[in-house]
Parts: structure tokens; C-alpha cells; sequence
């Protein structure tokens, strides 16, 4: 999917992106819309309360099944004492504030550098509400995720403001993170013989 | 939010939670609705291309500021090389399935315990499917997150199948990420001076 660099000089980049092969990538999708189809997966594995551990190595993308990774990645979940655990890790609703985060960052750089804008930094903070009445279970007229999120975004790019907001708008609709939040997504989930 | 142990034995644990603690903690929040809001945060950096990286460390919970965590978790985003990256961390939407696979874990976990269930195991296996046409903006008829994301569960406990497809039913319904997930949930995305 990306194109073969033919010149021995250093590929153009701008904002850390090679542009020939992102415009390789969208011209190839664009040809073959098949390209486009991503399956991501992860693996987990639970420890003890509210511990677990989670494996993410392989994915299938752009036709084939990526073999990139020599080793897999790996997360723990723990909660914080006031959540009955010892802080073993982050909790899962925060690694859901770290993906958001992340997504929208790429997602802005990804389609500032296709606009030609150079992006001198990005820094987001986030915050996410919770009542836990919820989740526990005390009422079910409360929802048991995330209320709101807010993300403030500070970004510093050779460009006017009103690009910027332009920009900013594109990237939240196109951030997958963002859209699997803010949209409702079907999640299934399927108990098979342990 | 916890209570006291006033006994010098070892806590009652069932799945390595802490029953007496969690009836205190179900118990304050029925007192004290109020102690069931949260606020969790990151902050998040741009390094370069499709890198960044996450912190976590503060949270509003139980009507406080928690301190219980002397250092912050980090976390690196980054891309495939078929993502125009090089692996330097999971990518945002297998870092949300991470997140997903603990939360319906942890929650399961949780009202197991609640229910006088003792759990062996837990296994989970997921995969999201994306059609990144959306991402790109190569069709704007298709969305830009997950189009479904479908949970595998393999679960040993000491209680029946219909126990089982009971609490997992309403671990399903009661996850915080989970929730967020099939739920519409608002994202505001507000820019800031650099």
C-alpha cells in the first residue's frame, strides 16, 4: 500500500508523514476501495480483581494480514484503592481517554499535512464524567458511561485560524475513536466454552 | 470511600476483590448519591507523524482528589508502517478495544462478586472492523470509527449457564466503556491558545 521510495534522497515529510506514500495510500484506496477494510483485534486476559492484561499484535489491513510486528504489544488495567484495586495500571475508561486523545491528534496531522499545513505542536487535555451510580448498578436511569467528553486542543500551525477551526472540525468527524464514541457503535459479545 | 478493616485477619477476598469494601463502597454511594461522581483525565503530546503520547495520573472520585497514584502512567500511540508509522506504540483504536476487553472484564468481575460468584477464569478475544474510506474521506457515506466490534469471552466460574449468560448480560449493559461505545456519547472538542 505504500509506494516504493525510487530516489535514494530522504523521502519529502511534512509533520513526520512521508506525503508520497500518503497520497500512494489514498490513491490506492481510491482505485481499489477493498484496500480500505481494517480488522483490528486485541487479546485479554484477566488477572485478579480488577487486573488484566491485554495483547495486541496482529491486524488485517489493505489486503493482507500485517506481519510488522515482531512482538506483541501489552497493556494491564488495574483500578485506583478507591475502586477496590492498587493502581496495577490505568483503568479502562482512561485508556479510552488515551485513544480518544491519540485519534484526534493523528487525525488532525494526518489532514493538516494532505491541506499542506505545517503543524509546529498539539497538546489535548482531556476530561470524562462518570456517575457511577450507574455501573454499579443503584440506578438504571443513569447511563454507565461517559456522560461528556471534553477535549482542549492546543495547536500551534503555519496556518490562519480560521483553517485551524476548519481543520479541527474535519479532524473530530474523522477521528475513529471519536466517531465510534460519539456515534452508537453494536458491540456483541459472545460467551464461548472456556 | 473504603472501609475501615477494624480486624487484624486478612480481608474476606472474593475474585481478588475485597467483598467488605465493596459493600461499603455500594453502601456510601446509596447514602451519598453525590460520591458516585468522577471526572477522569489525560493529557496527551504530539512527538511526530502518527506518535504521541499520553498522561494519566489525577482523578475526582468519592468527593475528592484521589493521590493515591505517586507516579503517572504513560502511554505511546503510534501507527503501522501500512499506516505510514513504525509500530512505535498500538495505534488509538486497538488501544479503545484494550480499554474494552478490561472494562466488560472488570465489570463482570465485579458483579460476579456481588453475586456470590467465584470466577477461575477469564479470556476475551475481540475484533473491530473499520472501512477507512471513512478516516480518509474518501466517502463521506461511510463512517470513520468501527462499524461493530464483536467481544469473545471464555469463562470458568462456579455457577450454571443460565448464572452465566445472566451476569454477562448485565456486565454487557453496565460497563463504562462498553457503554460509551453503543451509546451516542457527546465529544466537545474546544481549541485553545498555544
Amino acid at each position: 500500500m505504500t509506494q516504493a521510495m525510487t530516489s535514494t534522497e530522504a523521502p519529502a515529510m511534512t509533520n513526520g508523514l512521508n506525503m508520497e506514500a500518503l497520497v500512494g495510500t489514498v490513491e490506492a484506496v481510491k482505485q481499489n476501495p477493498m484496500l480500505g477494510q481494517f480488522e483490528f483485534r486485541a487479546t485479554n486476559k484477566w488477572i485478579d480483581g480488577g487486573e488484566n492484561r491485554s495483547r495486541i499484535k496482529e491486524f488485517y489491513g489493505a489486503g493482507t494480514e500485517d506481519e510488522s510486528r515482531t512482538s506483541a504489544f501489552e497493556f494491564t488495567n488495574g483500578e485506583p484503592p478507591v475502586l477496590l484495586g492498587s493502581n496495577e495500571g490505568a483503568n479502562p475508561v482512561e485508556y479510552l481517554l488515551h485513544a480518544l486523545a491519540g485519534c484526534v491528534t493523528t487525525t488532525t496531522v494526518l489532514h493538516a499535512t494532505a491541506r499542506g499545513i505545517t503543524i509546529n505542536s498539539i497538546s489535548t487535555r482531556l476530561r470524562g464524567n462518570i456517575d457511577l451510580l450507574g455501573f454499579l448498578g443503584l440506578d438504571e436511569s443513569v447511563p454507565s458511561g461517559y456522560r461528556q467528553i471534553t477535549i482542549e486542543m492546543s495547536i500551534d500551525a503555519d496556518c490562519s485560524d480560521e483553517q485551524l477551526d476548519d481543520l479541527l472540525e474535519y479532524a473530530k468527524g474523522h477521528s475513529p475513536v471519536c466517531n465510534t464514541i460519539c456515534r452508537p457503535v453494536p458491540v456483541s459479545l459472545e460467551r464461548v466454552r472456556a
